[in-house]
């Protein structure tokens, strides 16, 4: 193993830590644990779960994805509503002491989209965007090759466009992307309307199984999904979307609506032009996309 | 005057074309013909100007702005409603079998945008989008200083952006920004609330003359603006956004409606944070960024 070829990546969720080891773009090891929602013990868990993947010899770079949004200027952490602690924090340098290796931060999103770019579905496409739908529902876009964070850091909110509906979203504003379709407000959903599905994978169980309410709600989150694709589509012309995190299995019931809505609306493009494709790395793809930004961010210095 | 430094720049509308001699950042000379709809003539045109513009002397390399695109891949031009009889046609290479110099062809928007980038409101910013509201609303995006075209060549469609209405657009869809707050559908929206005003200017003297109609008119038409605005700060973090066209002059009573909405809809952004300008080159904004272009390709080859 080449040892300068040698990355740890982390990816930190609202309710779990996943870590890797990466090398030659392939995983050598992984591990997880409960995220701590206090800060000192927070540092204390991602300094653990690099110092157990490192197994005793020298750190390698570090990278972290988080779900909230490291400033340019100065590396603290913006918008973290799940980990409110982070907010102001400057993560990446609290991390470099505590390790005393170079440690890069970036968006969970981001980050995913990275791997995805990498590894996964989106290899060989030179811009995509890619959409995790979650608890929330969060977006990354590769442009023209390369990550594109916009000139303030937040590129890539994708669960907050608009789409139509009149649900209030946690954000304050209605009609949010993510107030319908992420994987708890589509539970949520299935509720209202009566349907035995505790969450997201019970619901498209009820779809398969061919119970009409759980296909017919679906098929309106798919057409609320392709509104928004819309949007990306008329505003960058991407013709590629990867849909990972749990809503990614289900991404069979929600394409073909989506694609109606998709041509409908961004008009000038045919079907064919238009390619919905599932995430592939699964929950590898935050900590491999971090890794190899760690690693990228190395061969810089 | 440098000769290595010279280009001409033509910009073609739904009625006229304008054309600039330009050297050193300045416009040396302006000249301007009512646009041609069949194909041969519409050439004839086009050459005419450059050979007015360079008055006898060698032509230098010429670059065209149109209302449509330029496919990637061969150059023939995709989606030019105003234009048919462009459809298909390899502009660019017609024009240089015609003139015997290099021809670049462009949208109009994008050269709209790279005009303003360059010596225009988007000097010093490196991401903004231009929205030029006329006839219709065209958008063109500069990202990390340079002008994005997408990968397939139609990025920047602000004007098809949804914003929440129920007005047919002329692309077939509904709720489109172009369909509600064009020059064209404010002067008819106006009408319809029986409004005294033939168009956009006249609404806007009307507003500025306290008519409580016309002013409220245009305060749902700023609120619109703002959604289709906040679209784009979420997608894309960006902050500046130039407006141009026939709109331009009428931002001031559009401005406060629109960061409202901006402020509300892409959270964890300040009003501070935004920027809403005034386009500053006016009707040279396209010609100058066709001039531009058809340098820049010159001087790589």
């Amino acid at each position: 193993m080449d040892p300068s070829d040698l990355a740890l990546g982390i990816d930190v969720g609202g309710t779990a830590i996943k870590a890797g080891a990466i090398s030659g773009g392939r995983v050598l090891q992984r591990v997880e644990t409960a995220t701590p929602h206090d800060l000192e013990a927070f540092l204390d868990a991602l300094a653990g779960l690099a110092r157990e993947l490192a197994g005793g010899t020298a750190l390698p770079p570090v990278g972290v994805g988080i779900p909230g949004f490291p400033a340019p200027a100065d590396g603290s952490i913006l918008g973290a509503p799940n980990l409110p602690f982070l907010q102001g924090v400057p993560l990446g340098p609290a991390l470099e002491e505590r390790l005393g290796v170079p440690v890069r931060v970036d968006n969970d999103a981001n980050l995913a989209a990275w791997g995805e770019a990498l590894r996964g579905a989106g290899r060989g496409r030179p811009d995509f965007l890619l959409a995790t739908i979650g608890t929330g529902i969060g977006g990354g876009l590769v442009l023209d090759g390369r990550l594109y964070r916009g000139p303030g850091g937040l590129a890539g909110e994708f669960g907050h466009l608009p789409v139509g509906h009149d649900r209030l979203c946690g954000c304050g504003a209605r009609g949010c992307l993510e107030a319908a379709v992420s994987a708890r407000s589509l539970a949520a959903w299935a509720r209202e309307e009566g349907l035995e599905a505790a969450d997201l994978r019970e619901l498209a169980a009820l779809a398969r199984a061919g119970n009409g309410g759980a296909r017919d709600l679906l098929r309106r989150a798919g057409a609320l999904l392709g509104e928004a694709l819309a949007q990306v589509a008329l505003l960058l012309d991407l013709r590629v979307f990867v849909i990972g995190g749990g809503g990614a299995p289900v991404l069979d019931l929600l394409r073909e609506p989506a694609l109606q809505v998709l041509v409908l609306r961004a008009f000038g493009r045919e079907r064919e032009d238009f390619e919905l494709l599932q995430a592939e790395l699964g929950n590898d793809a935050g900590f491999f996309g971090a890794a190899a930004l760690a690693l990228e961010a190395g061969a810089r210095a």
